[in-house]
């Protein structure tokens, strides 16, 4: 599943490229879409008291993208930790194809209330990740 | 009181000016600034039960500004309605005085709850417009 | 023609409504969406040696939006100056209609070079308000 | 040198933290501001040709950061290669120095017309790391 993203006027900064602090956004767009995808929409995840914060970004910029281009994001696990999700992230141009940002995100599931972590929820596994290694 | 803002690079689009919705960011901050100087600090006006909507918002943009400039937006009450604060806000440019951008918000004083209109606060009225005549 | 805007979770404030300043974006990206509809696409007008600037916005803010909701903005012309278009622009919440945000803006066009102002293009009154009354 | 940035309302999202994508915002001011200190001010060292991109960044959120707190940022040079610096960049809570966000960004140097790589300035590298070892 992929989140189509049109670049917008204002994405973009005085290079005329889209500013590399949108594309953290676009991830963050792109997961809501994905965990939506697999059934847990609305307020992320609250259905199941559970929320998720980030972690960790890694960001590789290999192609500034261009007002008048529309990229597309797909996020997949790599692994799940105890309390932890490991994704591999890819932005790509629509048009070609070609990756203009790549990388990963480390998302650590919480408790809604207290926002201490809590263990990934299975129901979560077996959406997101079904043939993923558990550690 | 002045809210002293510094272009900043994501600040701009690809015409290399503040995008015009950066300039309601500007504003929304010089308020928090003004109620803040004025006594009312924290997550706004919590203390007292009391919480800000904007309900207009209207932005005359005189001249563009550019990266590198910095703007000065001050604020001031226009008149008081019964749960309303009709304000001029003016955003200048630092080095020459111009003005940038001019205008009007109305913001409305809510319940910290209910988010209803409540009527302004006299100690609000005290504090932010003295002067003002009530209606 | 709408612009179909679905609200994402960078987009709203502690609140939990979309930071009203937002909405100039959403604002700005319904009318490229409305030129790119008309005809016009690219970099804003670029094939007709034309830009445009937005002079003025006046905004309503009537009903906060939320998260997991979707919003549709329309533009439609009110009237053409010699250099300038002044619009109504409503964004309604998808599925109720309900106005969320409903006001105007004033764009000015410009000479894509020199950024001074210059009379409306014939093809794009023709385009974007046919039915509407010159001054 | 730090850059001192208040957090403002629409920094912050609706868990009532700064949301992710405004670090990378943070963390391109504390880059200019740092810059400009060592002498290269302006449109991003237009004066000597050249300009910068970021070509990957690496952030660990550590704790939240919200509203009414101040952060600031800091950044110095861990490597230069020939056309890229590698910097180590810390945001941390003014109020008790906590470490917010730390990490790591890339930076090339391109031609400010090609935007092609060029190597890194001998004048930026001995304002920036001057007790740097080259590769």
């Amino acid at each position: 599943m992929a989140t189509t993203q049109k670049i917008r006027y204002s994405d973009c900064d005085p290079q005329g490229i889209v500013f590399n602090g949108n594309y953290a956004r676009y991830w963050d767009d792109a997961l809501t879409d994905w965990v939506e995808e697999a059934g847990f929409g609305g307020e992320a995840l609250g259905g199941i008291g559970t929320d998720v914060v980030t972690a960790r970004l890694e960001m590789d910029f290999k192609e500034p993208a261009r007002l008048g281009e529309t990229l597309e994001t797909t996020i997949e696990v790599e692994r799940f930790g105890n309390t932890s999700m490991t994704t591999r992230i890819e932005t790509r141009r629509s048009s070609d194809g070609a990756t203009v940002v790549s990388g990963k995100a480390i998302y650590v599931f919480v408790h809604a209330d207290s926002f201490r972590p809590s263990p990934v929820p299975e129901e979560i596994r077996d959406a997101l990740g079904p043939a993923v290694d558990r550690d």
